[in-house]
């Protein structure tokens, strides 16, 4: 993503404190309280220019939705659009993915959106992406028993290693379409990305992986490895 | 397929016995002793006209291949090739792959293959998909532990479904191709169909699902389900 310099995002941001909470660390665990309901939590890491929070949040009120972007010229505009149109079930974190664990408690999130992430396609790049085992560890400790992790990309390499890595943990998938456009689905809330991609007949490529929690994974010599309990 | 009537074919493979075995049930648990070898038996299931087993058996002398396909007129093609050409290390079956248990022992086969198969795209017709639950369970019994499936495919929806269907038994997968003659492989052995298909500027895709034997498998509960030992 090509990052503008936005020299007022920083000052905007602290003033929506209530729709990017400056403070994350201090609500792990008790994000319910923060939100004030029970409803399930819905993560998207990498939530770019935030559209597709935005939409989450409008169309679904049951759900409580947060987007993690680390670009403060970039989350701003999804800032912008809260402020525009307030949602009282969205919060946005200024952070970095890696900190996923400092933010939330084992088990406190039930849902997690990965939506058209940097391919870092050089191999030496491989533990960036946010389908590495790295980073599905984390997920796996902060997503409930069974929760899915819903994956879109129009990076084809991507999608590739993401079968290869997501299925090596021990998820199964569900819901896999080579060619999200074409496919008849008809709830799919658009990224930025998506729109450009698909616009130019690109194909976007989806699937929901089931993370069964605290289950085997496969070592590469085909042995089971009980993950951490 | 089309089937071309071809009345000389029963009497050409009857004659042809040392290549089409008449009674493998007489060989279960035997094979090797059939080929007079201990080699790795890789086995290709609906391998139609035959050309795929015929590459395969020329190019590794050091693996038995078996192919097995149920119609005679289909079959007969690469029996032809194979008298042609003889490879003492190939074999065919004329048979239908639903016996696949009354042909070969427990953990007696390495590999296998599964290439353009086909897709029974109707929903009531799931159950015959070479890649359905219920396959999955014959090829299990008969493969050794950590075997591989290699499966190719010019079928968005059976490919689609082959995911879903092959991780939610338990397989992780590997070497995961969308777009397998535009992905530099070097030594994939071309079907008659892949060949057809691949010149008309369709994508083939290609997976191999490691099949962790005796492994757990998903309930649609999410709950482990450990398979039969």
């Amino acid at each position: 993503m090509r990052l503008r310099n936005k020299p007022w995002a920083k000052d905007f941001i602290k003033e929506h404190h209530q729709i990017v909470e400056a403070d994350p660390k201090s609500w792990k665990g008790k994000w319910s309280e923060r939100f004030g309901n029970d409803n399930p939590i819905f993560v998207e890491v990498g939530s770019g220019k935030g559209r597709f929070v935005n939409e989450m949040a409008r169309l679904y009120p049951k759900v409580n939705v947060i987007g993690i972007e680390l670009y403060e010229s970039v989350i701003v505009t999804g800032v912008e659009q809260a402020v525009e149109e307030p949602k009282p079930n969205l919060i946005f974190l200024q952070q970095n993915v890696n900190e996923l664990q400092d933010f939330f408690a084992a088990d406190e999130l039930d849902r997690l959106y990965i939506n058209f992430t940097d391919p870092w396609p050089k191999n030496r790049h491989a533990k960036r992406r946010l389908t590495h085992e790295g980073f599905l560890e984390k997920y796996e400790e902060v997503l409930k028993e069974n929760a899915e992790i819903h994956f879109k990309t129009d990076n084809q390499g991507l999608f590739e290693y993401s079968l290869e890595s997501m299925t090596h943990y021990g998820c199964s998938l569900q819901n896999v379409s080579l060619d999200l456009h074409n496919s008849g689905k008809k709830d799919n809330i658009m990224t930025e990305y998506e729109e450009k991609f698909s616009k130019k007949g690109m194909r976007i490529y989806r699937l929901e992986a089931k993370l069964h929690k605290k289950s085997i994974r496969w070592g590469s010599n085909g042995i089971r490895k009980v993950s951490r309990q």
